[in-house]
């Protein structure tokens, strides 16, 4: 998934391709982002079965990319197979299905990482979103207008999946920006003041 | 402010306090609670100025406590003097004013941790709430009704104090619950088919 295209998921698989992966180029081949030397030898140096924080960042920046690339074939390396989102048992299908629906909802939707809060288990992530949902979107008549808004959410992963998600997503944000007016091209201004 | 009672904030006395606290009891004299040894020992071998991970972690956690003991005369123990909030500068005072009208809005307000997320620098925490806010609250009718919702928020640290905040409230949560009927004291239920 990281270096091995073709490769199917599968914790081993995964860990033997990072470590066939030369930290000679320190480069990805499929993002051709520089990776800090420490990240590839932290790796090596772990107990068999265990997920580094490095290693969790990785993994998180790849699930991102995949969602953005909307490559649903590969989100089974990135979400359990009994994932759960808010308290809600979704599964890996179910979790792929809300993706689906969001991309309908919004069809230019691209996650954009703010910063990452990571731990031996868990990534917490800032979102933030600039699109145009097409219709409602969180019962609120979007429509298709541009809107920016933010979400915080904690993800709690398990053998290199994740299987737990708490996301909150800033309604509020977006309530606010529809109710300003849409800006006018030519604003009357009173700027001068009658000379007496 | 975590073992020295009477002590005024500072960093050096902060640290100070700690260093003084015997490792040997393993329990805050305040809250009563264990605490591991490797906390205590990695504070005492970080350089200079810098804040641990679980430095942060015990910070974060008295933070809360002022918070839930409304003792506002240890607010600056915690919140920078210049912090942001939701890209609000509130400073010190303003941040005062902001946790003073959450209370007046919600008078049995308790930030309870579901789990935290820490690095160097950043605490991601998952907040829960319980309780019974008094009028409107984000322009959603409580009125006195009992509701639960969380929040994900980060916080940013510098020098040992909170510099930045980025706060997102489960609000449709709170609009859910308030779309719920009322649960009714005796349901008519017709669970009996009629004998034929």
């Amino acid at each position: 998934m990281i270096v091995g295209m073709g490769l199917e998921g599968g914790d081993e698989k995964r860990r033997k391709s990072l470590i066939r992966w030369s930290p000679a180029s320190q480069t990805s081949p499929l993002f051709g982002t520089a990776w800090p030397v420490d990240a590839f030898f932290g790796i090596t140096t772990e107990p068999e079965g265990s997920t580094g924080m490095q290693d969790l960042e990785r993994i998180y920046r790849d699930y991102i990319d995949c969602l953005n690339r909307q490559d649903w074939s590969r989100l089974e390396d990135f979400v359990a197979v009994d994932a759960i989102h808010n308290d809600r048992r979704l599964g890996l299908d179910g979790y792929r299905r809300m993706l689906e629906s969001d991309f309908r909802a919004i069809p230019d939707l691209h996650f954009n990482i703010d910063f990452l809060v990571v731990d031996a288990s868990k990534v917490a992530s800032r979102l933030v979103f600039d699109c145009r949902p097409v219709g409602k979107l969180f019962d609120l008549p979007v429509n298709g207008r541009r809107i920016r808004f933010s979400e915080n959410v904690f993800y709690r992963f398990s053998s290199g999946r994740i299987a737990q998600v708490w996301s909150v997503i800033d309604k509020s944000a977006i309530e606010a920006q529809l109710s300003e007016e849409e800006p006018a091209y030519f604003q009357p201004r009173m700027t001068q003041t009658p000379i007496s």
